[in-house]
């Protein structure tokens, strides 16, 4: 192991030289323009993993293609690794923000040492070279891996991977593997890494109320014709009692209250919630009275309505009664809640307050559980050695409020749980201007991963 | 009385005519364009009313100018009436829906006789002809009118008079009469005259909640972040109780019960609220449990949100916590309310259920409070005596739901009362194409106005 440190140690301006040729490409999905430069991405990343002695190739999609590439000389009874990346990246505007060219990499100095400076630089590019770097490592040492590796790139995961379903069940004999590394995430801060074991789920739909025919004078009917404004508020208003439950009948049903042994570790991680509010102008955290921020962020439940409207929205007054008023809700989700049915009693909640008069009318707008990983699996304890032997200290466990749809999409098409240990930081800028990767997690992420695929060796034994 | 009657019945064409000449001028007071047309059709106004003798002339405004006229032969010690009606009309559009030219008045059949079809045959061209009809008989049998009387119409009516406040301050010496007569709204039903005898007023207020600095993403926010929309509907929802009352802190201070006997006289009108929801497509009336539909509509106080706005409006979802939701409310307010100290009792009401980090702005967007005349007073009852006479029942005593701002603005500015006593039907589609005004209504009102100035005569007996 030292002499794979000491090679990607001794080999790092190499490291980065190659990673600025990727970062060069402007592989931005979203723009049907660029769809050249992806294509010259994902050829960056054949020839990279055939020089390195993969077989490698593009797997055609209805979209951009997916780079498939495998190295299975560490025989038939090896674990089987697949690590996912993706070689496209998010439009670099506003240009002018930015302080140097977002497709001409930079090395300048930040406060904590040097930073690589472009678009994509840790999003997911630099992350996606960093593992390609401990591989190498890996093949200059021992000419070999330590695991059957597949790797998987896509090229439109900022676009929201609309063709991932379909690579991965074109794939999915070739994809077999035992679970998947993924490369997309942060740390918990520059000197922690972090293993994100949960993930909330979504459940969106949005809710109409009509009442009148047609939009009425206030004059003529303020007093006596429903107010479908009114009634919204009136319902939606009700959504949380005082302490920030949630009042939907059966809503927590499932929802297990955190493990004390994480809730603990969660207190180590010294996280400041006030710090964290004041950044965007708040103080009091809003939740669940009795639920720390963290649990609070990654752990419960919500419902936010993250659009309303009705009515006249424009300057001054107009009284009007309008026909219909509108709100789009979303319910963050933990594991143990089933997102139709957490629907489905929202719109019970909704239709047993619905005054006379209201009409009410639902949309579903996507529906994802929550995941819970087993921190506990064989992959896992072996990955928080490795990091625990890189940095000196246990991985942070950590939560994420938000959903991570292709961790969904490996669960239910290929049936594999995901490893989510990545090197970026949250300061890191992503999908804004002057995005970069701190050359440290760059260097340090290529050690790290070189630990992790010598530390995956043994997770079936 | 019977001479100037039997007048107006042989006279009718030509006072039909008359009233053409006047629908043939597009007087569209909000188009720059038609200014010209405003002024042809103040001008016809003038010399209509120089023809039967008045004194009349300009009165110059910053906007279009008004038209006063007197006629005081019948000596100083007789009632002072001053007259108020509008010699602009609304625009036509769209032109499209209308089944003959809107500035070409056509007599055509319908349900109940023949009508006047012209876009002002009723708002306000028509009352005011009848009422210049109904002055021509007079002074054709008796030589004078029973009354002095003064007449003012106004040109910007139609764009929510600007330019009244300056017509009423600098014409205050000309305009001190004993109360107005105002002919601009509606009978009850083709057979029942009706006077208008309250009007609710009307306090208008904005709220804007604001939480974070800026928009937030729920995934990495929600739970822990004050979502604005929200809490916003959980301060509006809490509006109404359960029984449809306000429930801001001293809403109803001041407001009285309808007395009995208006409440009887409501009775008989017959006002089918069924039937009235049904035409809008409601069913049931909403507001104050126990208060009848009439009383709903025009004594009891509302509290409406007109609009509602914050975060994602689009299609699909955004999973956003905004920074700010807003919404529009307003206030109908009944006599006895003060709308300044309705909007400072909302205010506190929001202030009191503000959450944590949720920071609040008002805007005032104006204050009418509402208007109670008294049915007693010697003029009210003269045109009650004149009304039963011509129609053969009495004037129905209704309410208006909306504010009508002339009317504060004749009591504010001249301390006068206003007697609202008009000739329309609620069918004749005033602000909509295909306007009318009922032959038979045209005829009648140009009848109960002659008897109304024959009543006024001995008002200060």
């Amino acid at each position: 192991m030292e002499k794979i440190l000491a090679h990607i140690d001794a080999n790092i301006d190499a490291s980065l030289g190659r990673l600025f040729e990727l970062l060069r490409i402007p592989s931005i999905s979203a723009q049907p323009a660029h769809r050249q430069d992806c294509l010259d991405a994902a050829n960056w990343a054949l020839t990279a993993l055939r020089e390195m002695g993969f077989t490698a190739r593009l797997s055609e999609t209805t979209g951009l293609p997916g780079v498939v590439a495998q190295n299975h000389e560490a025989g038939p009874d090896a674990p089987h690794v697949l690590f996912y990346g993706h070689y496209d990246v998010q439009p670099p505007d506003p240009l002018a923000l930015w302080h140097s060219d977002p497709f001409d990499p930079q090395l300048v100095d930040g406060p904590r040492g040097k930073r690589i400076v472009a678009r994509g630089a840790v999003d997911d590019k630099g992350q996606v070279v960093s593992f390609f770097e401990a591989c190498r490592a890996h093949l200059a040492i021992n000419g070999k891996l330590p695991v059957r590796l597949t790797v998987l790139l896509e090229g439109e995961e900022e676009c929201g991977s609309p063709s991932l379903h379909q690579l991965l069940t074109q794939e999915r004999e070739t994809l077999a593997a035992d679970f998947v590394l993924i490369a997309d995430t942060n740390m918990w801060n520059p000197e922690t890494p972090a293993i994100t074991i949960s993930l909330r789920g979504l459940a969106a739909v949005e809710v109409t109320l009509k009442a009148a025919s047609r939009d009425l004078h206030s004059g003529l009917y303020g007093g006596i014709a429903l107010n479908p404004i009114n009634a919204l508020t009136r319902i939606l208003g009700d959504l949380q009692d005082d302490q920030g439950k949630i009042r939907i009948p059966h809503f927590y049903d499932g929802v297990a209250p955190v493990p004390d042994k994480l809730s603990q570790s969660w207190a180590t991680l010294g996280f400041d919630g006030q710090a964290f509010l004041g950044e965007v102008g708040l103080a009091s955290p809003a939740g669940e009275h009795g639920q720390s921020p963290l649990a609070q962020l990654w752990a419960r439940p919500t419902a936010d309505i993250n659009g309303i409207y009705g009515g006249y929205q424009g300057e001054g007054t107009k009284t009007v009664i309008p026909a219909l008023a509108t709100a789009k809700l979303t319910f963050r989700l933990v594991p143990g809640q089933d997102p139709q049915v957490v629907v489905r009693n929202f719109e019970r909640f909704v239709i047993e307050r619905l005054r006379p008069d209201a009409h009410v009318a639902f949309k579903h707008q996507g529906a994802t559980p929550g995941f819970a990983m087993n921190p506990d699996a064989p992959f896992m304890r072996a990955a928080q050695a490795a990091l625990s032997a890189e940095f000196g200290k246990p991985a942070a466990l950590i939560g994420s409020g938000a959903s991570i749809p292709i961790v969904e999409s490996f669960k239910t098409i290929l049936g594999l749980d995901c490893l989510l240990a990545g090197f970026g930081l949250d300061d890191d800028r992503i999908h804004s201007p002057n995005e970069k990767f701190d050359l440290a997690c760059f260097h340090r992420g290529t050690r790290a991963h070189a630990r992790l695929l010598t530390a995956f060796k043994s997770i079936l034994d």
